[in-house]
């Protein structure tokens, strides 16, 4: 009997029509109006240079997200995981990059996709991994599209262009019958930048790694059809996209305060927040209690390492309104502690029991993964206009 | 129709029956004989001390879990969110405490659970939050109970035991028609620690502070039935609980390496790790990539602050068998590094793509949130014997 009496549900937030006043917190909110214009905004970027926008589906993870990116009819996307491939796929997508190096269990996976009518391009970077999709695709009797990844800034995996193994690498794919979709680089490293001189650079570095790279393959007989770079602070600062051909980036979507502390946004182009309700208060210390702790925030430390550290994320009213240098200073599971940045001739607000502010997060990607749905509000609505689902797992 | 060709599943490793070397990575496994035998240790810690245990499930959030803490029937749980309390509920559990401070939205919603028979046991520390919740409790036709927030440490919330408001808020709950339940105070500090003889000391600062505010509140005439003390390093330091009743603790069920590097478990008892595949190698940096980034292992670098750094995690081989000094030293969305820690002698085992690993998370609260079930193994067989899911979400 009584569990029919107990209306809960393990989701958050199920039933509808609620305003922001009375939603249940900690919750992640989506400002549509910023999501839209942040998009437009790389979009008619990109456009104007004649470089196919294929967005990085690894922050949204949401279809709804993705239709305002698409209106009409799916277009070309990146992925993650495969499981993101394969949500997409289920909502219509078809021409994808996982861009992540491909291993025997994710080929054989990658290759029922194919099978099923998905365009899925995998990426890798040694001869061993061309052989292995080889094999896998002539198993699956599909042919495989692979890229091949470049390291432009020793950020992570790829081949450097000088490396003797690109060419390699590319052989083995020919000789495994599998198809060359072309090169495929990140400039990660731009995230660690913070001045408009220097993300010029490392996007002009990204582009030469990747012009470098095709041009190698080329020069050795090899078809590259797709010349493919991206992160967000260089999709912002490149100046000269010649011999790109597409171009990736994903947290543009939302942008945070990571983003903010490089330089590629605002404050106000930031579209999501967790809003969070005061549970307590501790005046002898300055500190105002919140029930939004990493649970909600997630662990991402990420302004850590900048010039401005916003500690687990940066307060503003319910409005989206920031208070000058109120940080969330402290964070356990499911307590945040505001306080004021350290040094900072601002007062706290009065904020009392049951008060509810707004978090604008460090990390995007991090923060969205810590919840189910985003409540899709506008800046000039208290309603929650939709509650649109995020897909998570691998 | 391809909807249905698609075979995926938004939910991880939704089929049954794997065996440990095709389970598809990241994974996050929970080693059952590992788990059972620390639930052992701190029940009969408790049990030899008359010590009621009531074990915080915010580190599991899974009533199988739950099932192994209490298999004949339920008992007393900690609960760090409503949707928790809601969870357990739904599973039989009717004796919670739900110990994050109380605001008007969860006082509403913890009345919903009272009005159903679930003996729920709120949080506060001020005299507001004691009418609030009694005007809430009188508008739901329930009689609430409430602990008082005692500050063992400066760790967090709650009211010192000199601190006047003590008195004051027994007098609201009284004047407000709200049981008090007693005091509840966190060693939260206790984390930081990482001798034996500061352990057991701060384990005596929590009693000696828990018994002083039990007394405060008895001399000024209010009953004070529960003394609830708790964190998982002072519930196995202890030596005296003399006037404590309950001790409440999380994370022992599957404890980490934060806890390694406090003192309270060894590596051989780190229940849960996180199964993940190599897709990369950069030998000119002694770089290995995997498939577990920090979307499967959490963004926690908790052993950042400790005496040994342990990056996003240590390196095991699928036995579990630790790999000495290799660690995943950095982490992106859905990428791992793993190299040897700096200084060691150690060299990089040979592990090539496609060869998995095992790694033991920081901080099991923040990884096991990461991932929709456990997949739960035993040190001496490679099944999967079962996959409990884990709730989440507020």
């Amino acid at each position: 009997m009584l569990r029919e009496e107990i209306s809960g549900t393990d989701h958050q937030n199920a039933d509808t029509a609620v305003t922001l006043g009375r939603l249940a917190t900690p919750a992640l909110l989506l400002d549509k109006y910023r999501l839209d214009r942040n998009l437009a905004r790389l979009s008619s970027r990109m456009a104007e240079r004649g470089i196919v926008l294929r967005p990085h589906m690894k922050t949204a993870k949401s279809i709804d997200v993705a239709r305002r990116v698409y209106p009409s009819e799916p277009g070309p996307i990146t992925v993650s995981t495969l499981a993101e491939a394969e949500y997409f796929a289920r909502h219509g997508f078809r021409d994808m990059t996982y861009a992540v190096g491909l291993a025997p269990h994710t080929a054989e996976r990658a290759m029922r996709l194919r099978k099923a009518g998905v365009d899925l391009k995998v990426l890798l970077d040694s001869p061993e991994q061309a052989r292995m999709l080889g094999a896998v695709g002539l198993a699956a009797g599909v042919t495989p599209t692979a890229f091949i990844e470049i390291d432009c800034d020793g950020h992570r995996g790829g081949l450097t262009t000088s490396d003797p193994k690109l060419i390699a690498v590319a052989a083995a794919l020919s000789e495994a019958g599998v198809k060359l979709a072309g090169i495929l680089t990140h400039a990660g490293e731009s995230y660690s930048l913070f001045t408009p001189e220097s993300l010029v650079a490392a996007a002009e570095n990204e582009r030469a790694v990747a012009i470098a790279a095709a041009g190698a393959l080329r020069g050795a007989g090899h078809e590259c059809p797709i010349v493919s770079v991206g992160s967000t602070p260089t999709a912002h600062f490149a100046e000269d996209l010649t011999g790109v051909t597409e171009m990736r980036a994903g947290v543009y979507m939302f942008f945070d305060l990571v983003m903010h502390g490089v330089g590629v946004c605002t404050t106000d182009d930031i579209a999501i927040s967790v809003l969070t309700t005061v549970i307590g208060t501790k005046p002898e210390k300055g500190w105002i209690l919140v029930d939004a702790g990493w649970m909600a925030l997630s662990r991402d430390r990420g302004t850590a390492a900048q010039r401005v550290d916003q500690g687990y994320g940066l307060v503003c009213d319910v409005a989206g309104k920031v208070y000058p240098d109120l940080i969330v200073s402290q964070a356990s599971q499911e307590h945040g502690i505001l306080a004021i940045r350290p040094g900072s001739a601002h007062a706290m607000p009065n904020l009392p029991i049951g008060a509810k502010v707004r978090i604008f997060p460090n990390h995007a990607c991090a923060t969205a993964s810590q919840h189910e749905l985003y409540n899709v509000v506008s800046a000039d609505s208290d309603a929650i206009e939709a509650r649109w689902p995020r897909m998570h797992g691998w």
